[in-house]
Formats: C-alpha cells, sequence, structure tokens
C-alpha cells in the first residue's frame, strides 16, 4: 500500500498533537479543566474568524450549523435572498425551503462567481429580506465569493449576512467582522484541521437581536440555549469531547503560525497549483478560483474515476472528484491545513505521471517547474529563512 | 495527581483500542473502506440493541437524536404522551412543545417509576396519540423504568413507542424488538464506551411508515435522508469519521463479550453496588433502581460538592453530581461500559475512606464486604474462569 496523501477538501490531515490528544482517556466535560480548555478555544475561534462576535460551538456537521443560521434567524414565512452556484450554495436554499422560508435566488451557474451590484439591486428590490446567504468558497466549483464587496452592499440594506465559510475561513482570507458577516459557519474537518463532528458559528449582535425576536422550530439548535452556556463557558449539551481536546491542539499550531501568515501561504499555494495545472494544460472549474482549494476538468477522453483511483493506487493520493453535474469530470485539490509547498509540487509531478499513463502529451516537470517558479518567487514566504 | 477513574454516568471510559484507533491520521468517508467499516457498525449495533430494525447514526448529541425522534413522529399539532420523571424524561416534553406537539404528561415524583396500567389508561383516553415517550433509564435519578411491561401496553394501541435509551441501552437489557420499541435513541458516550459525539437511532417499520406520512420541520435530522443514505451503507452528511472508528472498536469488545453477558454483569455489578451502599447506611435515590448506574443520597450534613471533591482529590474517583432539585445531595455512579468487579469493590473502599473524613460512624470494610458478598456469590460470572 502506498503512503497515504488526504488531499480532499474536507477531511483534511490532523496535525499529530491533535491525533495524539484524541488517544488520551475521555474525561469528564463539567470540570474546570474543560471549561478552561473551552475558554482558550473560543478565544482562539474569535482570532482565526477575525472577529470580536461571539463564536459557538455545535456538534454536528457544517450541515447542522447551516440548519441553525436558517431556523435562528429567519421566521417562517420570512424572506432570504440566496446565493446559489453550487452543491453546497443548493443547501441553503433546501434548509430555507423545508422551513418554509421564501428563498429569493440568485442562480449563476456552476463555476462561476456572484456580481456584488446584483446583490445590492436585489436587496433594494426585496428590502424585506432578512438575511442574505453567501458561500465563502464553494466546495463543488472551487470558487471563491468575494464575499467583502458583497458585504459591504449588504451592509447597506437591513439585512443580515451569513456565510457558509465551512471549508474557506481559517485557511483563506476570511475577516468576519472587517467584512460585515453576521453569522459565519464553519467545520471542523477543513481549514481548522480537526476531525469532522464539530461546527461553529460567529454571531453579531445584530444577528443576537434578531435571533432574541423570532420564534424558531429548533430544540438542539436553539441558538439561545448555547448563549446562556457560552457565560459559564460551556455548551448546553454533552459536546463531543475527544474533538474539543483535537481542535485546541490545531487551534495552537494556526495561531503559533498567526492567521495572516496562513492566509498569505494559502494564496502562495493555490497560485502555484494554478500555474501548474495550466502548464499542464488542464482547466480550472472555476471563474474565480478559490485560494483554499483548486478544482479542475480532467482532460476529455479519460475516466474520471479511473484518473482519482490510479492517483490513489500509485501515489495514494487521494483527490475528490466531482458532485452534481461535474461528477466524473473534475478533480479537486485542498490548500488548507497541513497542505504544504512540496504537496503542490509533487502532486503536479504525480499528475503529470498520470496523465502520460492516461497518454497524453505532457511534458514531463512542466507542472512542477510553472508552480515552482511562483514558490521560488515567493522567496521562502511559506517557510521563511530562520534567523541564527 | 491520583491515578483517574473516571465512573460517572457519561462520558464512561474508552477501551484502549478505540482510543489508539482515534490517534490515526484521519481517512476520506466516501471510500469503499469505509462504507464497510460503517456496515459492520450498523450490523453490531443492530445486535447490541437487539434489534432488526435499521439503524442510524447521527452527528450529534443524544439530545439531537431525540429531537430527530419527535419531529420527525408528531407533527405539528399532533398528542404525545410524556412519561415525566427527571431531567431527561422531562426533555422530550421540552422539545416537543417548541414543535407545537399537544402534550400528555404521565408525572411521578424524581426517583419514582412508572406503572404500566397508567400508561394504558392515557392510551384509551387518548386514543389519538401518536407516540408514548419513554426512558429506560434515567440517568438524574438511576431509575430504570419497566420499559418492558410498558411496550407490551403500548403494542396493544395504535401509538408508536419511542425510548430514550440513551445511557441504558448496551449495558442494562434493553430488547428493542421483543419489547416493542419502535424508535430507541441511544448516546455513543455511555454504554457503548465511545467519546461522545454520536447518537443512534432504531426505527421499526410502522415508525418509518409514521414518518413518511408526515411533514417534519427538519433538515439535519430528517430521518429520510439517513434512510436514503443508509441503503449505500452511508450517512447523508459527513459523519464524525474518528468516532465512527472508535466506535467500531468498541462494538467489537462488547460483541466479544456477548450482549447477555454483558446486561447479566451489569446486573450483578449494581447488585454488589447498591448491598455495599446499603452497608454503609447510604440511601438510594431511585424507588426502582436502574442496572446501568446508581445514585444515592449523600449523608445530611455533609456538603455534596466537598464530597464529591474529595472522592476526586485523594482517589481521583469522579461521579456525577445531581441535577434540578437533587443538586448537591446525590452522587451518581455508573456500572456501564469498563466499569468491572474491582471498581465497585474498590469505589465502596474509597466511600468507606471519605465518609470516615467527614467523620460519620461506618464500620470500614463493611460496604466492601456487602458487594463482595454478592460478587463471590455471582461465582466468577462477571470473569469466568477460563477452562485450560
Amino acid at each position: 500500500m502506498p503512503k497515504q496523501r488526504l488531499l480532499t477538501p474536507g477531511p483534511t490531515e490532523v496535525p499529530e498533537p491533535a491525533l495524539l490528544s484524541m488517544a488520551r482517556q475521555v474525561t469528564h466535560h463539567r470540570t474546570p479543566e474543560f471549561r478552561a480548555l473551552l475558554g482558550e478555544v473560543f478565544a482562539n475561534l474569535k482570532y482565526v474568524f477575525a472577529t470580536q462576535n461571539d463564536v459557538l460551538i455545535l456538534t454536528s456537521s457544517g450541515t447542522g450549523a447551516m440548519e441553525a443560521a436558517v431556523v435562528n434567524l429567519v421566521p417562517q414565512g420570512g424572506k432570504a435572498i440566496v446565493l446559489e452556484s453550487g452543491k453546497f450554495a443548493e443547501r441553503w436554499r433546501k434548509i430555507a425551503e423545508v422551513f418554509g422560508i421564501e428563498v429569493i435566488r440568485y442562480d449563476v451557474a456552476w463555476g462561476e462567481a456572484f456580481e456584488a451590484e446584483t446583490v445590492a439591486r436585489l436587496l433594494r428590490e426585496h428590502p424585506d429580506a432578512v438575511a442574505v446567504f453567501g458561500t465563502l468558497m464553494e466546495t463543488s466549483t472551487g470558487v471563491g465569493h468575494d464575499i467583502e464587496a458583497i458585504g459591504r452592499v449588504v451592509a447597506d440594506s437591513q439585512a443580515l449576512f451569513v456565510v457558509d465559510g465551512i471549508s474557506g475561513a481559517g485557511a483563506m482570507e476570511c475577516r468576519t467582522d472587517a467584512w460585515g458577516i453576521d453569522v459565519l459557519v464553519v467545520g471542523s474537518q477543513k481549514a481548522l484541521m480537526t476531525p469532522p463532528g464539530l461546527a461553529f458559528m460567529t454571531v453579531s449582535p445584530a444577528a443576537w437581536r434578531q435571533i432574541e425576536s423570532i420564534r424558531r422550530p429548533a430544540f438542539y439548535f436553539d441558538l439561545l440555549a448555547y448563549r446562556k452556556a457560552l457565560a459559564d463557558s460551556d455548551t448546553p449539551y454533552t459536546p463531543a469531547i475527544s474533538l474539543v481536546k483535537a481542535l485546541a491542539e490545531s487551534l495552537r499550531v494556526i495561531r503559533a503560525d498567526g492567521i495572516e501568515q496562513v492566509w498569505t501561504r494559502t494564496r502562495v499555494l493555490a497560485q502555484a497549483m494554478r500555474a501548474g495545472l495550466d502548464a499542464l494544460g488542464l482547466r480550472l472549474t472555476s471563474a474565480r478560483p478559490a485560494d483554499g482549494m483548486t478544482a479542475a476538468f480532467i482532460p476529455d477522453g479519460i475516466d474520471g474515476r479511473a484518473f482519482l483511483q490510479r492517483l490513489l493506487d500509485r501515489f495514494g493520493i487521494k483527490l475528490a472528484g466531482g458532485q452534481g453535474p461535474l461528477k466524473g469530470r473534475i478533480f479537486r485539490i485542498a490548500h488548507m491545513g497541513l497542505v504544504d509547498e512540496l504537496d503542490i509540487l509533487s502532486t503536479l509531478a504525480a499528475l503529470e505521471q498520470v496523465l502520460v499513463e492516461f497518454r497524453r502529451d505532457v511534458k514531463l516537470g512542466a507542472g512542477v517547474a510553472a508552480a515552482g517558479k511562483i514558490l521560488a518567487e515567493s522567496a521562502g514566504f511559506c517557510r521563511p529563512i530562520q534567523e541564527e
């Protein structure tokens, strides 16, 4: 069996201290020690999400936190604007519809990005919209939406701005407060380098006022219970204790690095990967590629499933395939968490090898060279030369 | 720091193979390997819960699965009978009320048990009740309710029988199918010896028919999505992968032991603990004590918090205290999972020591002797003598 290299845009690899923390015996959660740990985790999550707002920890997948955002902010019969262009943005709409919310859709094709001007127009046409639901990084297409620009136009309206940052936040730049994000939803198994099972939400004062003002069909996801528990640095229901301990370790890794450094490194890695794919003649799926991952088309005539399987069998590289209309047509690779410069170069080298196996006319080393040029120009930024 | 001995009725200690499995690098969940593991887990959960019905795995605390049971079975405006006598039974009612369900309450005092005849009368008075919500082991009081007898009377009605087995199932006897339980809700961090973060539900064919027939205010907890995924031995949203791997290991431990053996051992341990406490003059909280745990009053005049803290500081024994009206007045100890004969004897020895410190008139060894008599009479049942 080859070495395993998990490069999917979630789950991502977990740092060793976090893994080892989970091998320790479980301890009780209603203790001063665990409360202190939760306190540290809450503080570090605020740091990573660049927010002074409350941060909540839910024991659920990211989808659970998306539901929590919808049902706590928009009452039944209320109106919401959903920016829809991929499998995960689609989920905002589906959740809203289940709860009887009137959805104003702003659709763009999978792979396209939203225009802030169009959001502004929709907000003028629907001044009664309670919230705008957007996506930082659409993991199904690799699009990075312009949340900063959209946040500016939402800030000019009465609506709250809710962003699915499940797979992007903590890797690519996301300034929750500066960009006017009222609720940011994040998952544990992406940039935060923790196994799946936890989700996080930031909640602005304006969002809390809305939450206080409506009735909600929610018990487990009733955010007021989470806020009450927060006063004691606690959670309302038994949290996934082992995952919280792993998260604490991974957040220390991010904090030691510095979140601005993480954002910039992610950007450099994404630029390098894109340059490498371009040199190999591989076309990106996304018109506005995200920094946290890259999605690209598998060349016509190659069976997508066989292509990904070969990368796995020969090199142990696990990439994600496509979903929905992109199933079997693309591959997706993360630039998050533990993914580093050499993962980018070696993945490109592996892609070259497999393209040759599939009888494509590829110049060996071309992808590695193009990506390597970007990395060399970044002059050791990703791993600065330590002064003596 | 003393050795740590976690004896709370959740979380419970996790076996070493399960702990170590979580220290391994995370792998992707949409793979044949993980699907095969899930298949094994589903089969072993059915075995442990003594059911042929579908079993679902939710990434949430037990409370999330309680909500899933309520909203998937009883429509808004529908009627449900709730058997209420403790903090966790109370949660059934609170969830039902949030979702606009008419609740018929059968209340008994904390520490008391329900009578099947009263349930039968309520079912006759309310033939339109969609479901009866009960509790196998009320963890706040240590009561083990007579689910078998109640199941018989519910089976004579049109109502579905939903049982919170969060902390009892997998330790004390619970025959899901034989006892007519339509939906059993279980948590990972109790008898199943897995860290918290997963919850399980069994769903009978009759329950599925009801689920198919109603609309529900649920997305993350929409059980039809779980059933659909089940066809591929999958979950609809990213599961807590590391916890599933730990669960697989813990279920192997239970399966190797045999569930009937586990049930009987739990019963013997509970009998021994009760005999020991009786010999020390400590009164049980429960009129019908459960096998999966024991709750007892701390003697009058002793500060409950100081008592539990002393057990922790001197012996590393972590017991749970009381909740609600029992706060500061009782201690609660689990007989689940890894808890064995010697844990019972040594905890009694520790209680004797601490009672002496609190200047109680205790005959040292009396608790150990009384419990030891039960264990000796069980003739090595808990750990049979291996034949050569």
